[in-house]
């Protein structure tokens, strides 16, 4: 009988970096407009590969491809925000990098588990072991009904997520480490006694199997997840995922969620440093907080200043655009204050207080999906430092402002300084995903997963 | 109002060649065990990328890739006979090649009509017009089974066939050519005029659209079938397909289905000449008949031995194993005649007649799924060259014996005497897949198509 988990490797210098394919332009409004963006490069794969090979050079541990399959309503003036389409996007990308791992999003309400396992497990086994899922639900009318359904309820939806989820890892277990024989001397290709059906059979989804595809390097693609904290989706990520992509606004909800997500994997009767906290950082990097903030100005124009009064909310005050460059009146500032429904006020207020001008406090992103870094290199090292030790990460997934230069700008000042402060890799660790995560290989089934009663 | 139907490119030399990619080792049995074959190319994708290159190298119109994505009982002594996965193979030989097309097998069965819209069209973008898809249906119990299904009637089967397709080319023609507008000045992104919902609901499957891919160099990708000519199929074929792939075993069956998929386009109100009958041919080059049939003889081993029955039962005669270096006796050749349920039987026949041993009759592949060609180059261009003239073809599907050597023996041998006889392009006629198969490119909505009352 295999273990199904091998060795464990851990590196002194741990923190992980990800990083965010989206739309080939970059995370900040108006980056598809910047004077040295290809506006091409939506569909420009080689475009994302210079962006994965820049990233790669700064030993980044994946690649993650957020996912949002339909065409939005303001398509006429801003771009489709994700990549065209994740897995095949990657398999691309795979073929011109070596070492980076891919996380690619895919929803457990929408596909069938045979077509995900066996996609997840080609890209894996092409890739030698790089492969990752992150396994999501989805709940948006718009790609419910690009699927020709109404949207489910979440009690269906966790359901039939945790079908396919042990449906998939079943079907990559379903060869053990050494199922495949391949001995030309003897013709016999596999132990039919260590490749076998799954037999799992759902009230959503159900499976046969086995899987028509041996082991990668890594044993089988790494599980994420991604969202809010909420039970079920901490039901799911303590018992299956390796990474947890969270969006968390300060060090306390981080730390507070990092704790939630490992408690649940310790109720799962997991190791919790088996499953690493990743939380989201979008950068501009430049020469100094001023240059970064005229440069952000430049690209977002008029998508910054159409947000005065979202900042007004949120600060609970009168802002009028008149004041677009001028600082919160003592006024102002005396009747403001954090919104506590919104953990974005807290940075927002706290720049407001340093003097800066409305347009300045708009420029540095306050209003954005993650914390926003802006600066010089020891900015963007401080905050990853600051959170990484605090217990609030184990690792990040950034969000370049504009990924032309964004990438490089990063790999460039960022990441040789967190390598001096000893806090992140000179080299990656290993060779596959796992190994480069920290996590630990799986062949076969997981008897912790295939023994549970919801199986 | 966009004309759907652009320029047409046709060609002299226009016959088509494209290849099947399978399981990495070749058509024959045992090749996998050969000695210059590596057992592990079943999943090392870097093998796939040279089969691809040689096969490019050759000015192949495209490659194909046959599936059934299920683990067959004979696992211990044969290997899975496809690639791991088509669309993630295709993608990652896209990055390695830069003319060749890729047809995927893709299920309309258990696949969903908008993931499938979405991941040829990518494919498609990222290849710069290079995609195509074999649409068919999955009747096999082993794969139903893999997708917790029961297998669905036929009637059923080509009903959620005709939608699946229906909503996948309404999907990629949900963008006009002129809608991606992507003016950075003006800021307008896409044309919402140009850009619109499908909102096809059909009994089995349904989609509201648009997708979120804007057009390739092609429009979109090309639809094949594939199969025998059943009237549900040639409903199929004649309403969307540009390619069939078929099975047959002589001219005049060749022909007669050609004649068929023809009369379906001009029924379905399309020209004849946009839908290309594919033929499949088996191949061994070798520098003679002789050290052909030993290779496959060397190679193929005992599996071949272990076909005396079945040639027997062709034969309607008496064969003995003792009989194996023997050629048919006069009164076994008396009594012999060809199965009529078994247009493999002629052939055999033929060969038996001319005093062939057994062995060297099955050596030639006679029970094999597609004709077989054995020896120098001008057995296999006078067979491609013979079947084309005759109207039996507009082009053929290789499978060569083994991939390791056999497609650089097809390309440096039998591509050159083509191209000599006039019959063969000497560089590829356009970028495109549809350039390449000469068929037009599309973009927009296809009026005959959605015009049809299935819709």
């Amino acid at each position: 009988m295999t273990l199904p988990y091998g060795k464990r490797t851990m590196t002194k210098n741990n923190l992980i970096l990800g990083m965010a394919l989206t739309d080939g332009y970059g995370n900040l409004r108006g980056a598809w407009r910047a004077p040295n963006v290809d506006p091409s490069n939506y569909v420009n794969i080689e475009a994302n590969i210079r962006y994965a090979q820049a990233a790669e050079r700064g030993k980044f541990a994946f690649l993650f491809t957020p996912d949002f399959p339909a065409v939005r309503a303001d398509v006429e003036r801003a771009p489709i925000s994700n990549i065209i389409e994740p897995l095949i996007s990657l398999t691309a990308i795979s073929q011109a990098t070596s070492r980076i791992g891919f996380v690619a999003t895919g929803s457990t309400t929408f596909q069938e588990p045979f077509n995900q396992a066996r996609q997840f497990k080609a890209l894996d086994v092409l890739s030698h072991g790089r492969a990752g899922w992150n396994a999501v639900t989805t709940s948006d009318p718009a790609v419910a009904a690009n699927y020709g359904r109404p949207v489910a309820e979440r009690t269906e939806r966790y359901q039939r997520a945790h079908e396919s989820i042990q449906i998939v890892q079943a079907l990559w277990g379903s060869w053990e480490k050494e199922a495949w024989i391949k001995d030309q001397a003897s013709g016999r290709f596999a132990d039919p006694s260590k490749l076998k059906p799954i037999n799992l059979q759902g009230e959503y989804v159900a499976s046969r199997g086995p899987l028509p595809i041996p082991p990668s390097e890594q044993g089988q693609p790494v599980i994420f997840t991604s969202g809010g904290p909420s039970p079920h989706l901490l039901s799911i990520a303590g018992r299956y995922a390796s990474g947890f992509i969270s969006e968390v606004w300060t060090i306390e909800e981080a730390r507070a969620q990092r704790a939630m997500v490992r408690r649940a994997a310790e109720e799962a009767g997991r190791d919790p440093d088996e499953i690493k906290y990743i939380v989201g950082l979008m950068t501009t990097v430049a020469p100094s907080v001023r240059e970064g903030l005229d440069r952000r100005i430049a690209i977002a124009g008029d998508t910054l200043t159409a947000q005065v009064p979202h900042l007004a909310a949120m600060l609970g005050v009168q802002l009028q655009h008149s004041q677009l460059d001028q600082p919160l009146t003592p006024e102002q500032l005396a009747a403001a204050q954090a919104s506590p429904m919104d953990p974005r006020s807290g940075p927002a207020l706290e720049v407001a207080r340093q003097g800066w001008t409305v347009r300045d406090i708009l420029a540095h992103g306050v209003i954005d999906y993650h914390p926003v870094t802006v600066g010089p290199a020891e900015v963007h090292a401080d905050h990853l430092q600051e959170w990484f030790e605090a217990g609030a990460a184990d690792g990040f997934w950034l969000s370049p402002d504009v990924y032309e230069d964004g990438v490089d700008a990063f790999v460039d000042h960022v990441v040789p300084l967190l390598q001096e402060r000893g806090i992140y890799p000179t080299e990656y660790p290993g060779r596959t995903l796992r190994e480069n995560l920290g996590v630990p290989e799986l062949y076969g089934l997981d008897p912790r997963v295939t023994s549970g009663e919801d199986s």
